[in-house]
């Protein structure tokens, strides 16, 4: 045993609990003004230094990675993550590791806990899903030489100290865009696009895909605009903006749907046709959930089990006893395919 | 520090690593002969015993329990387990516990898991779900003194020494008796149950609350016979099943179908109509899946976050400073509620 303070010396010095000095240190708001400033006496007189400081000295590993629980939306898109969850547990566990779930409403939130999972619980390592620009979970991290992958490419420009991090992604423009190739081979020309509204950075990743490949195809940039429509992402949402992307002259109307998830794929489904074997129009999904399945919508399909495999893998070269340098090759961008069924009818 | 042995000192005077101790007490099969030997000489030697002993004279505990995540099957029925897990970690968080995942090929396997965690991590306790005759895993939890709650009642008949352990359920013949009720409200009364084969203890359970509620309406048990079929649980399979009970007389054929599974409910409901808007018989599912939401299917609802909450506060009865001891009122049998949509139709 070496003297090296740790959160239990501080702890038992200040009469608190362990939790009372992870809140001083992670989340002081919820400590009382007196309590707060007697453990932070005690950190200062000691030397305490949390979290990163602490890890480097630690010779044992947990081997437990920590990953954030997504809240359950409306079950269809929520199974991506659940999968990626399932294929994550599995294939760390063959290499040694175990998976710690937390939940917690907002990015502060998370970083709140990574702190108290720190502390109290010697994680090793954290795996981010949902990035989005201005992400400051991957900062804090970072700062405290915490080792973490994300699932979800940074959104952000690369910093100016060139520092980048360990992601794995799934590249949704190539989704989109062998979704719009699929359907011009059936003979479509008039492909909408039924999304989320702009400023989704996934969102707009997977609308890219569309509007280069039917620009491609020669449509042009004022007809476009006509076909692309950003609604909140619901079933319900979907059949509105399918009805009114339909309520036209039939020559000028979409003949074929592309859209940002299956949530919105099935309310256009709803919207168009009165069931898989009475088609109208083209819908193609995303994300290939079992409600696609079940209802026969193509989709496109992320390769979840190899997503995870990937990001698990560059957790274990940053845990390794002789962690690898950051290159690029610690970023990952896999490519989506497509689950063709039945509501990929041809153009009439 | 005492000089109780522990794990980590048998690792260090046999000269391996931890997990190999664990290895030799949980998986000898995957410990090399004369390792395994040197470790059980050891292990002997200072006197070290395993699990529970080494658990109740331990004064922290580590406030983590541990849930085996179930395969993904079709995607439909496992939403069902990932929703009891968002449940089980969001409250556990609030209760100041952290649920950590494994994975298991089977009871075997998830007791060997056990032993590695309890060993390699302290955990706490343990939540099981999809309890089954001859279960294997409640009784080593049970002969190692450690706490956990079971999601599915028991289904072997009461111990002979009248030890019972903790377990919260879902009343699945309630909710397949509240189905037919349903059913004959809208006039039904040829109702068919479309099930697994006998022997699953859910499944039986689920096919009891329909013959009783049928029988209980007048119909004849001979004629009920033709009514109860039992087949794998997939979408083909519950098409399959629906034609086979559709093909016969039109006025001995049934009306109204009720499910053990929304899997098959959906392959009932692609057999009977063209889709939700264009009826021809009734079809309740089991579960309230997305997809049921999503394609207007009449689904029996567990009450999945109360069940969370409730197995929680089993697990924390136990492991409280002055654990309670067992009663009776530490199993509990939640009711399902009947989620109506459009596949509730009436008798023709």
């Amino acid at each position: 045993m070496d003297a090296r303070p740790t959160l239990q010396s501080v702890a038992e010095r200040a009469a608190v609990s362990r939790q009372t000095v992870s809140n001083v240190l992670n989340a002081p708001h919820l400590v009382r003004p007196e309590t707060l400033e007697r453990v932070r006496q005690v950190i200062e007189e000691v030397g305490y230094r949390p979290h990163s400081a602490a890890r480097q000295m630690r010779t044992r590993r947990s081997r437990v990675i920590g990953l954030r629980l997504q809240p359950t939306v409306d079950g269809i898109n929520g199974a991506v993550l659940d999968q990626f969850l399932h294929a994550l547990t599995e294939h760390a566990q063959v290499r040694g590791y175990r998976v710690m779930l937390f939940t917690a409403p907002d990015d502060e939130g998370e970083i709140a806990q990574y702190g108290e999972l720190l502390d109290t619980l010697e994680l090793d390592a954290f795996v981010l899903t949902s990035t989005h620009h201005g992400d400051p979970r991957t900062r804090w991290l970072a700062d405290h030489e915490v080792p973490f992958v994300t699932f979800g490419r940074p959104w952000d420009p690369p910093a100016t100290d060139g520092r980048s991090h360990a992601w794995v992604d799934v590249d949704g423009a190539t989704g989109t865009r062998a979704a719009v190739e699929h359907l011009q081979e059936l003979g479509h020309r008039r492909i909408a696009f039924v999304g989320w509204p702009e400023g989704s950075d996934t969102g707009d990743d997977r609308r890219r895909g569309w509007r280069r490949a039917v620009l491609a195809s020669g449509v042009a940039a004022h007809e476009l605009a006509a076909w692309d429509v950003g609604v909140p992402d619901s079933v319900a949402d979907g059949a509105d903006a399918a009805a009114t992307l339909l309520d036209g002259p039939e020559d000028a109307a979409p003949t074929a749907f592309v859209c940002a998830s299956d949530s919105l794929a099935l309310g256009v489904l709803a919207a168009t046709r009165r069931d898989a074997a009475d088609p109208s129009v083209a819908v193609v999904g995303f994300d290939d959930t079992p409600v696609a399945r079940a209802v026969g919508l193509t989709s496109v399909a992320q390769p979840l089990t190899e997503a995870a495999v990937r990001a698990l893998q560059l957790l274990l070269d940053q845990l390794g006893p002789s962690p690898r340098p950051a290159t690029d090759d610690h970023h990952v961008l896999l490519s989506p395919s497509l689950a063709v069924r039945a509501s990929s009818v041809p153009a009439p």
